[in-house]
């Protein structure tokens, strides 16, 4: 069939300029949790507006909302912006409705539209389509959206008036969260407004990381990349001085050897990925991918560890690691397949390995605030939040001031003896043959590519990507300005050599520099293109400049403008990076500051809670408690399946962390939300 | 059930000390092509002899030789050393026998026995044992294995004596590639006369790599990382002045997307390996692991690519990739994950894409030759060989003395617009819309773990590992020396304050320098064990030393020593580094050289061949006359699937590479194997 065809081409073949350009949309119902929802395709000319009123109203449904990757890869196996109609087929027949416009159905069969998702175009006749989508058996809705949606506009003609009006309200909202003055290759909605599409905007314009069209992994492009391998460089450094080498274990795993450890599997089960299959050939024992690498280098400590001397031995590697997470992901923050290094280490002696943990942590904490500028706070996890299977986890937790909610920074582990009995990982006691005997102290620690995410949540604005100096791929770039068609041959060769002169000069002292001296595009263009980037400083060089022997310096995060002396250039640009970079650390810390409030009393925890807050409060230990002041902190829904919105603050508090540093307990003081004694401050918030 | 209770504690329970030891043997039986083999497991105590001849008698089968790890994998999903009596159950009844020793069949009820794998070993009643194997209903052979090998041994009442006859002399020949002053914790056999067992042995005690319990992916030690890190360092810095820059794409690729560009997929879709599950759920959509990622990131180079001012796109990626292999795996050489870099460049101008293939290669060659101190000859693939998918591809391929094999070394392909247009990479033509679009011109290149393998194989030595200065993980061992009973307690300490103050002083002035100050061990066992990991120098110190101010240098490779005084350390040892990694080098390429044989005539092809060469020949250029070369120069055999000796010179030789440096061809000279005119030299070998 030749639609077939043309549909397998899809995102391969050239789109015809005649195509009409369509879309192909997926909604998901208010659906009661006990029933399997039945998803709305809409198909519809680009420029014909698809309210969910009419949705609801042709399909028979209540309350459709764009579905999410989850559903569309339930049902499609495809991401929700890379689905178009090519993905249909008898399978989902009885399984799903299509709602078609009226335009479409009632095109001539020579009229030729194009079908395009996210990464992809094709155009296709209209003949082809019809009889495509009739062929799919899947039951077919035609809809006059024209004339529907002037009906909705009448209440009175509309069964779901509220639901519209409460669609409307939102819908006012997101046009609210709209930047006045946003250009479309720019950011175009406020982070105060709407966080989690201006996120999705920075990360992407920024060129941190593209959508990948299996859900759930990205790709990181090498503006974020850079950021990694600046941090890779920090911590190898500082861990080999400890002692440690990198070394790399496979990213296999059997089944075996993967549920040796039961408590430590248990978390992780639901989200292992298994091979199955080579080739054509079906594997005779299925193969797991790590979702972390304790049990695949355990039995190897146990082999290699064979007396005292061999103690300690302390292996890390760089890796990527895959959690087939079905909650929604997010870039850098809930990814299935992620970069992290995680170290592995074994101690004869319980000191020597609680040193470790906090000397890790201390380098954790200084690729927050030495290279992201993100402060963070350092402590221990409840029970109820530890690593499964080791003795109890130390953590840092950061801030982001934009959501009010705490976010897991990295966590170094104590693993005790729990996995060294495990694998017997043990010595002859050196005390004596026949003494028991000594089996190792481990630990485990880990730091992902999630503090990409963390770090843009933190700086980032309106205008883009804001990179703090130490990790930026490029620190400054160079752009000759105040080059007018007035401007002589002689004076702008001028400006332009100047300009070439000051990148050769900083690209000689190690400053990483760039220059644009793209001539199609405005000075104007060229600033707000670096700053969505996010680039440090902007050195303007223009007549003025070149006049008085200087270069004007305008700094990425406040606007701040320098004049630099062209011959100060190699002591003064460091200095202004290095200003930079704890300019921005400050600011995050007070923001962090200010959002860390002490709470005595449960009256005031939730609404300091909704302030956008995390809170240090009294608390009696108890696990029960903990689950207690989570429940007591969430927002109840009704009950039926609702879709949780990412910016709403509908969930409980967790506990972040038990700080390190902790304020003295009044005697007395009682916990926060039951009627015991407190024995600690414990830092309680939403989070991610 | 007791038993399997206790197997499933395999690899972690502790062995009872009083347990007998055991051993659980694979043998696969000489079996005609067209039938499945019938696999023998020999089960029994560790001490007893237990010849192939007993074991074909008893089984009734034809020369059972031990199973390699494919078959152990097919019949029993475990690695030939990971086997035990464990792995088996019903589902092998009537596929496999088992021969018992006698000796623990009459064993009473209460003995207990040792049964261990490579990594694991657990203690089980004798009358468990038998009662679990009756339980598998697999047919039980009982032998006396002392009586029958006594009977063997008289030629009238073995049947097979010729067989036997054979197998001693095999076994005449292990024998006499044992190392006579062999130590058992070093390297026990001789390089030049048992290859495959020298390297298992060279990677393993070298602690270079270890085994894993996933066939054919094996674990990367510091020792082997490290030169990694090296080569990834050197190899960044380069690339960067390049204009490349680091990223991460996803290890996952849809299926739909792997099957886009046929030609290539082509070569790899019986090695993919694909998620078929998350948890307990199956995924709508199998999802493949990539074996190279020109499907995963073209697709988005079509997205970024979007005017002729977005060229060039230059970008990198240290991953790893998956190739399932059913073939024999081999350390380094062969695996089923394994560690690259894989580069992947679009240009709008084929010059320019051409330029860079061959600065890629140069720079593969600069790892080879200036860090591994490996000679590399630099060519093109021929077009059987060459990458499918692209328009040609460049290489650098190496040589194993000891084996007179070459080695592919790493390749730089250029692409052409075979993927461009598979993908559409284009731009509107800059010189004007009307006119056509512009296609990428592009490149692909790779260099993978495998060069820490060839790297081995043509340093080390009898005595283990030599690793060149430059990408060793020590470079220099620093050992107190001559130290007795006699030695006074102010001369020994002097000793080792001194030896200590020298590693001090290296380390300072960035040796990378340890010291071996255990006091359990004597000198002799130190200089052993650092001369098995492959150390370049050890630095001796001792009374003498401490009187003359100097230390004594030993190089690894060939044993000098030099005497170093104390006042020139920082200065002299560096230089001694870099003569012997330029040694190791010379050494190196005079052996390529030597057997880098010109031939000109087909008869002197196959002896020059067997004599451990690889040839440079006249060839016409013709890929069937490359086909009748391999098929020629093979040796035949008999048409039953008799499994190839590793060792065995028994492959036909291929095409390694037309190298760019050609000798003037001879006006009129003929192909070395057809009739027809010679085109160009050919570089032709047995290789890996």
């Amino acid at each position: 069939m030749a639609l077939e065809q043309s549909l397998a081409l899809l995102s391969l073949a050239e789109t015809n300029e005649k195509a009409i350009p369509t879309k192909s949309l997926v909604f998901k119902p208010k659906t009661a949790k006990t029933a399997e929802p039945v998803p709305v395709i809409v198909f519809a000319l680009k420029e014909t507006q698809t309210p969910s009123g009419v949705i609801a109203k042709a399909a028979a449904v209540k309350e459709p909302r764009l579905a999410k990757d989850d559903l569309v890869q339930e049902f499609f196996a495809t991401s929700a912006k890379e689905f178009t109609i090519a993905n249909l087929d008898k399978k989902q027949a009885g399984k799903v409705k299509i709602i078609i416009d009226k335009a479409i159905v009632d095109a001539k069969d020579e009229d030729v539209f194009e079908i395009s998702s996210d990464s992809a175009k094709v155009a296709v006749s209209a003949k082809n389509i019809n009889a495509f989508l009739k062929g799919t058996d899947i039951e077919l809705i035609e809809v006059d959206f024209a004339l529907q949606a002037s009906a909705a506009a009448t209440p009175s003609a509309n069964a779901n008036a509220a639901a519209t009006s409460k669609k409307e309200a939102l819908k006012k909202e997101k046009e609210a969260s709209k930047l006045d003055d946003a250009k479309l290759v720019g950011v175009t909605v406020d982070k105060s407004k709407d966080f989690s599409t201006w996120y999705t905007q920075v990360v992407t314009k920024g060129e941190m990381l593209d959508y990948y069209d299996v859900s759930g992994c990205y790709i990181l492009r090498p503006n974020s990349y850079t950021v990694w391998e600046t941090i890779q460089d920090w911590f190898n450094a500082r861990i080999k001085k400890l002692g440690v080498k990198n070394s790399y274990f496979p990213m296999f795993v059997s089944a075996k050897v993967l549920n040796k450890e039961k408590d430590h599997i248990e978390g992780f089960a639901p989200e292992v990925a298994w091979v199955t299959k080579a080739g054509n050939s079906q594997l005779e024992e299925e193969i797991a991918i790590r979702p972390t690498s304790e049990t695949v280098m355990y039995p190897y400590y146990s082999k290699w560890i064979r007396s005292h001397r061999d103690f300690p031995l302390k292996l890390n590697q760089w890796n990527s690691v895959v959690r087939w997470e079905f909650k929604h992901p997010q870039p850098f923050l809930r990814t299935r397949e992620f970069l992290w290094q995680e170290g592995h280490t074994a101690f004869l002696e319980k000191a020597e390995a609680e040193k470790e943990v906090r000397d890790i942590l201390d380098l954790y904490a200084g690729i927050y605030e030495e290279l992201l500028a993100v402060p963070v706070i350092k402590g221990k996890k409840t029970e109820n939040e530890k690593f499964a299977g080791g003795d109890y986890t130390t953590t840092c937790e950061g801030f982001i001031a934009a959501t009010g909610r705490g976010i897991q920074g990295a966590t170094s582990h104590h693993l005790g003896q729990n996995f060294s009995k495990m694998f017997n990982i043990s010595v002859e006691n050196p005390e004596g043959a026949d003494k028991e005997r000594c089996f190792a102290y481990q630990n485990s620690w880990g730091l992902s590519t999630r503090v990409i995410g963390v770090m843009i949540m933190t700086h980032s604005d309106n205008k883009g990507l804001v990179l703090p100096p130490r990790v930026a791929q490029n620190q400054v770039v160079v752009i000759p300005v105040g080059i007018t068609s007035k401007t002589s041959e002689d004076q702008k060769k001028a400006i332009n050599d100047g300009a070439a002169e000051i990148l050769k000069r900083l690209v000689d002292s190690e400053v990483r520099a760039v220059g644009d001296f793209r001539d199609i595009y405005t000075p104007g263009f060229k600033f707000a293109d670096w700053e969505l980037k996010g680039t440090p400083f902007r050195l303007e060089f223009g007549p003025k400049d070149l006049a008085s022997e200087q270069v004007t310096a305008v700094r990425r995060d406040n606007g701040e403008k320098i004049t630099v002396k062209l011959a100060e250039l190699e002591t003064k640009i460091p200095e202004i990076l290095d200003d930079m970079q704890k300019g921005l650390l400050d600011k995050a810390r007070k923001d962090f500051d200010e959002h860390r409030v002490f709470v005595h009393e449960w009256k005031d925890f939730v609404p300091t809670l909704n302030s956008k807050n995390v809170i240090v409060a009294p608390w009696c230990g108890d696990a029960d408690c903990e689950d207690d002041i989570k429940d007591s902190s969430a927002k109840k829904n009704n009950g039926e399946d609702e879709q949780v919105d990412e910016k709403a603050p509908s969930m409980g508090a967790k506990s972040l962390c038990i700080p390190f540093e902790q304020p003295a307990l009044k005697s007395g003081q009682k916990c926060v939300k039951c009627d015991k004694d407190a024995t600690t401050y414990c830092m309680f918030g939403r989070s991610y």
